[in-house]
Order: structure tokens, then sequence, then C-alpha cells
């Protein structure tokens, strides 16, 4: 099959069978399709659209283009959680020890930041002598060992993904559905799972950030982990304001370890809450409990008798981390960056956050990518004070910016300031679960 | 202008203004667009469409990538004559030099063979030491001296179109006519033209072989041209048959030299009539002669007292080739090269021939290419002699193969021979021109 006709049949809207999406991925890998090859057959899909089918063959395909872990030697339920990144996002960090301490194998497969979303491995990486970059080999082990271990794709992980990725995000060819299950599932599905929890966000910080979109991405993705064999479930949830209180890489690391030690704070209480209702919902999905309320309970006993913080601690220790960091999280508080107040010029109740440029403001101080190639300054971020219903008056702290220098500071304070809309009548504030997408029939 | 905020407004539909089509051009000219980028914003720009502005952008923007000739110190109109292509379309080889022996400055930038069709490159190559890589010094000094240059695009010409056209072959986006004009128009305005005649073939060995596509195109060709100030005439020709007698590299320059030297013969008759017709259609939008019935008579004399031949036999000597080719046209037919008859297997008429099979044919015993890279084998091709409405009986000569070996011959004469159509009852021939499409409002 030439990559010009299987081109040709989706230019003019043709369904493409398993055989032509196959030759397609086995093309991407072995490079015997061009990149020009690829990115016009992806503007094609994006124009002409994919079917059900065709999205399925594409995961499918993408899946088995590289290695699918295989942990049949660990006699534990395998299961992950898997977010679409957020603003202050941070439950991995929480989720995968808590779950690990309730008999769970975690494998997690997790990205890095770009743009105004963080990710996972920048924030492991702000405790010192973390090590993310694990071999094949050494990630199993390390689940093995510790019930769970987190670490960045390796090139033998869905390799497809990584190609088509980098050619969509020059191309204009992100934002559709289709393509975006196929990427997040291709490596999710390679972590040999035998259920997945999803976290679609929704509202200004979401990638998706209008509810219906966000609901036919859940359903999308939560029909293709059935399909493929793994109990999945999406959780859809708010992304209209920070998650908890810190967005920056070693900030929320703290906020993580504070919550995984029992110490109880409100301005985090959205990152533990949704931590443990992922991790209950993955522990009702793996099988461990019966319900969601025993799961709840569960995973509550494990955060209070401090079992989860002890997974964790194991974990920084076998990835090569200081686990220090542990026991004194105010390690991870750089001490040579400066804390500016982000202050309020008016009266009345916060009804709306730009939470894009909340994470935007972080990006450019530091805290995140512009590029893929670059790198970041863990120590920088944004600590929320302030939430969607509550009360402001002149010169009351909305958050605080933590920089490297006061021009820094300066650059980016207005734009944050703008970022919350205020009005003056009060409005009740969100809910953090907006809606759960179950397997259908269930 | 980000690459991807271009593609986004086209993906989405958009119209793309002269600024950002510029961009787009200016990119693809100095690789800050990569490949993979090109050719995402070409498949959107194939299924989305483009308006006629955004055509008429197009090509400003592709022409004005490279050098445009400048005839200026010449004292003549400058005229030429581009065909969509076909098989045994060789009427280049007759015009240049008939339209030059009516004081007319032929100034020809050709192309090579590409599958079933033709190039007048090769063809001109048959001929040896001819000469059609000239920079553009040389080309401009040859019209000035011979009338007429035939030469391949150099690199300063419309180079943009180059890099676009080998992305939109391997991506299945060449049959789309707005990008077919801008690559044929980019080229030919660069020549620094007034006057320019297309010949838009039409039927079964034409790139378009359906006529109302046929006709599409020839009108888009000829708004662009007069839009761009170009006296443009466009005549939509019959290539539902092989055009003349011979089709082959050198077999067709035996044809053309035959003509120019006043031999006649009924075979290649719709050779010289084509030839004829375009020229005295280009003599009149040239404003040499005042009415087609005077420009008939011009170029009839022309080739009946012998200057047309003079002129291709300067133009020979002008640009390296043997020009006792020109008094002795039996050297083009190679000493070993065999003939093999394709003979008839059943009584009745030609009804209809597969033009394309016998292009094809023609290709695979080396007389054309399927990559660009490849060579050609002058000497072979294809000698027709039974035209649609003509009678066969079992066992009477279709044509004539000339091959380098049996082996060829007979791989390939089967499909020659399923290329003609028989009926019982007789069907009138076909006609030349099909229909002429003048500038509005003429």
């Amino acid at each position: 099959m030439r990559p010009q006709d299987i081109i040709a049949k989706k230019r003019d809207g043709g369904e493409l069978t398993a055989e032509e999406i196959g030759a397609f991925i086995d093309g991407v890998c072995d490079g015997s399709w061009a990149d020009y090859q690829i990115s016009a057959l992806v503007m094609a899909m994006f124009i002409r659209g994919l079917s059900e089918s065709e999205g399925g063959r594409l995961v499918r395909s993408m899946l088995y283009s590289g290695d699918v872990l295989d942990f049949s030697d660990i006699d534990k339920p395998k299961a992950d959680k898997h977010s679409t990144g957020g603003v202050g996002d941070k439950t991995s960090l929480v989720i995968a020890p808590l779950v690990a301490a309730c008999s769970v194998a975690v494998p997690m497969i997790s990205g890095r930041g770009l743009g105004h979303t963080g990710g996972t491995l920048d924030k492991l990486e702000s405790i010192p002598g973390y090590n993310v970059s694990l071999s094949t080999e050494e990630f199993r082990g390390i689940v093995k060992k510790c019930g769970f271990a987190m670490a960045g794709q390796t090139a033998e992980i869905a390799p497809a993904d990584k190609k088509i990725y980098a050619l969509r995000d020059a191309t204009a060819t992100v934002p559709y559905i289709p393509l975006i299950v196929a990427s997040i599932m291709s490596k999710k599905l390679a972590e040999g799972l035998d259920a997945l929890i999803l976290d679609v966000k929704t509202g200004s910080g979401a990638f998706m950030p209008v509810f219906q979109e966000s609901r036919t991405l859940a359903e999308a993705l939560v029909r293709t982990g059935n399909d493929c064999g793994v109990r999945t479930e999406a959780v859809i949830t708010d992304m209209s304001q920070p998650l908890g209180r810190f967005v920056g890489n070693a900030l929320e690391t703290y906020e993580c370890i504070q919550i995984l030690k029992g110490v109880s704070d409100g301005s985090w209480a959205a990152t533990k809450d949704l931590s443990v209702e992922l991790s209950a919902r993955l522990l009702v999905l793996a099988g461990v409990s019966g319900g969601i309320e025993d799961a709840r309970d569960l995973a509550n006993s494990k955060l209070a008798d401090g079992s989860a913080f002890e997974k964790f601690r194991d974990n920084v220790e076998c990835q090569g981390g200081d686990p220090s960091v542990c026991d004194e999280p105010e390690k991870l508080l750089a001490p040579n960056v400066e804390k500016f107040e982000v202050l309020a010029e008016a009266d009345g109740f916060i009804n709306a956050i730009d939470t894009l440029a909340i994470g935007n403001a972080v990006c450019e101080i530091g805290g995140g990518r512009t590029k893929a190639e670059d790198g970041v300054d863990h120590a920088v971020g944004y600590e929320s004070l302030s939430r969607i219903g509550d009360s402001i008056s002149n010169g009351s702290p909305l958050g605080v910016l933590h920089c490297r220098s006061r021009e820094q500071a300066e650059f980016v304070a207005a734009r944050i300031k703008d970022a919350y809309a205020v009005s003056e009548v009060p409005i009740p504030g969100t809910s953090l679960v907006v809606e759960v997408i179950s397997p259908s029939g269930n």
C-alpha cells in the first residue's frame, strides 16, 4: 500500500481499514512514511474525521507499535490514573502511593509540562536526585518493590505517538478528539493495566475548557479503554481555578508531601479530596473495594495511618531521590526565591478566574516550558489564596508569586490580577467533581 | 505569523489573506516552513478549497518567489505555448520555431516526462548534443539570437513551485485545480510574456480526462493569465487517442522535423494541424495577425517556405545539438531498435482507445519515467497506425512497438491490444479542437 493511496482515501472522506491504519503506523515507526506524508494524512483525518471504528483501529495500531508492559509476575491488580492536565493539578503524587498502599500496583508513565499545564515528571524532579528516566527493567523492578513507579515514556512505549504528536503540535492538528484519544490511550494501555481512572479537566485552565467537549473526550476515552479490555472510568473535574494551593513544581510537591503526612489545611483540601476520590474510584475499578464508600474509607485510612506516606518515601529512595525531603518538605522551598503578594483592587466576590492566564504566568517566570526542549525552574510558582465564591476587598491578597526577582513579579502580576473577575453579588463555589462517565451499561 | 496559525485558519475553512499566503510562500523558499507544515497546509487547501482570490494570491506569491525574465531589450512580442500533457503530444517542437519564424520571441521553459505523459526536454535530448540546461543568461541570449529557446526550469524560476510540487506528488494533493493553476502559471508567467496559448488536453490520455474538469481547468488558467496581464487563451484539445503517429522521444522528434521539412503524411496530419492552429491563435494573441484566418495563412506559409525549419535548425546549432539530424531525421531512428507489430484480433471499428494505457506501456519499455530521478531510453516508443473511427480486421496492424527486445514487446503488447475498444458499427472520428476558452468578454 503506497502512502499516497491511503492519504487520498482519507482526503476524499473514505473510511480507513485496520490494514490501512496499520500500514500508516508501521510506516511512522520504520520511517518509510516521510514526515510530510504523516502530516498530510493527519490533516485529512482532522478535517474529514475519523469514525469510532477508525479511532479504535488507530489506538490499537499505535499501542502495538511498541512494547506493552507485562506485570503478570506481580500478583496484584495493576491500575493507573491519567489527567488531561491543568494548573496546580498535582494529584498523581498523592494517588500513586495511596493506591499502592491499598495493594494495587501502579506503573505510572507520565509526561512533562508544556505551556500552561504542569507535568508530573517536572514536579518529581524538584526532589534532589529523583530519577524519572528509567529503563523498562528498572521501571518494572521498582513497581514490584515499592508498589508504584513514576517515569517518562521510554522509546519502546508507543513510539508512533511520540513522532505523530510532535508533528501535530507543529501543524495545527492537536485539538481533535480521536487523535487526542489515540495519543493518550496508546501510552496508557501500554502499561498493561487492569483498571484506569481518567481525570478529564473542564473549565478555564483545561486543555478543553468547554464542558461539552470535555464530556465528549471523556466518553471517547472510557469507550476506548473498555473496548481494549481495561476497566476504565472518567471523572470530569473542575479546572475553572487552580487546584489546591500551589502552582509550580517544587511548591506542588511540597503540598502533596504535606497531604501525605496528614497535615491538614483548607487551602489544599481540594487536592486531598480529589486525590481520595480518584483513588477510591480506581480501587473499585481494580476490584479491591466492593463499593465507592468502602473505597473512600480505605483510602482515607491509608492516608491517616501514614502508610501512603511511607510508600512515597520508599519510592523516593528507590528512584534515587533524597528521602529527607519527605521528612522535612520545607527543604523544597528554595531560600533564594522572593515572594510578592498580588493584591485585589476592588471589593466584591470572585466569580471567575482565568486559570489559563495563571498557568501561562507561571510558565513565563520559568516554571513551565513554551517549547518541549526548554528547561524549567522548579522553585518558582504561584500560591492561590482566593477561590471562586470568596469575598475580597481592595488590598486583600489574591495570591503570592514565588519569583526570582521583583522584575519577574511585576512582569506578570498585572496579568494575574486581571485573571480574577469580581462581581458585587456572591456566587456559589464550584463543585470539584462535575460528572462521572462510567462504561456504558454500568 | 506562525505557520501553525495560518494552517489552523485554512484547516477551519477560513480565507487566507495575501499576507498569509505570502508568509507561506516565503517560508517555503527560505526553509522556515518545514516540509510537514507545507504538506499539512496544502492538504487543508485541497479539502477546504481555495477561493478565486486566494488562487490568484497563490499564483502571484509563487511567481514573485523567483526571477521574472525581462526581455524588454528584444523588440518583438514574447509568447509561449503550454500543454497540460498527453501521449504523443509533441507540438512544442513545431510551434516554437514556427511562431519564431513569424517574428515573435518564444522563451519556452519546459519540463520532463513523468508517468504516461512525455516531456519536451526529453524529446529534444534525443538530438545528440542538444543542451536543455541553460543558465538564465544563455537562455536570454539564444532567444535573442534564434528567436526561441527551449530549456528546463532554473533554480531561480518559481522556486516555491518546485518544492511544493514534489510534496504534492508524495501526499496525494496533485489533482486540485487551484494548485495546478498556481504550479503551471507561476512558471509560465515568469517567462515575461505578452501572450500565452494553453493546450488543455481532454480524454483518456489527459491528466484530467473528464471534459468538464478540463474546461474548469482551462477557464481558471485563462482567468489567471489575463488577471496577471498576459493575453491568454486556452484550447481544449482531444487526447482520446495518441496525437499524430509516434509516441516516444526520438520518434516524436523525427515526426516534428518531418513536418517542419514539409513532408506530408496522413499519419501525422493531426500533429501538423494542431501545431498550426495553436501557433495561429498565439499570433493573434501576440498582435502579429489581425485575425485567425490571416494567422493560419501566415503559419502555413512559414512552414511551406522552410523558414520554420531553418529556425529550428538554427536553434539546434545554438543549443549545441547536431544539426545534421535536421537534414537527415532518419538519424534519430536507432539501428538497434526492433519493431513489433501489434495486431487486431477482431473485425469492426475502433470506438475508443485507452490512451493512458498506451502512454504507460511506452513508459514501461523505458520511454518514460515512473520517478522524477529515472532516466529515459530515447529510442523506444509506439507507432500508432489506427485511429478512432477506423475500420480494422482480425490480423490488421493497430500499431508498431519500437523496442529493445522481443521480451519487452511481449510484455506490453497484450495491454496495448486491450487498449483498443472495437464496435461492430462505425463511429465518427474525434474532433481535434473541442472548445476554445477565450478571456471573458472576448
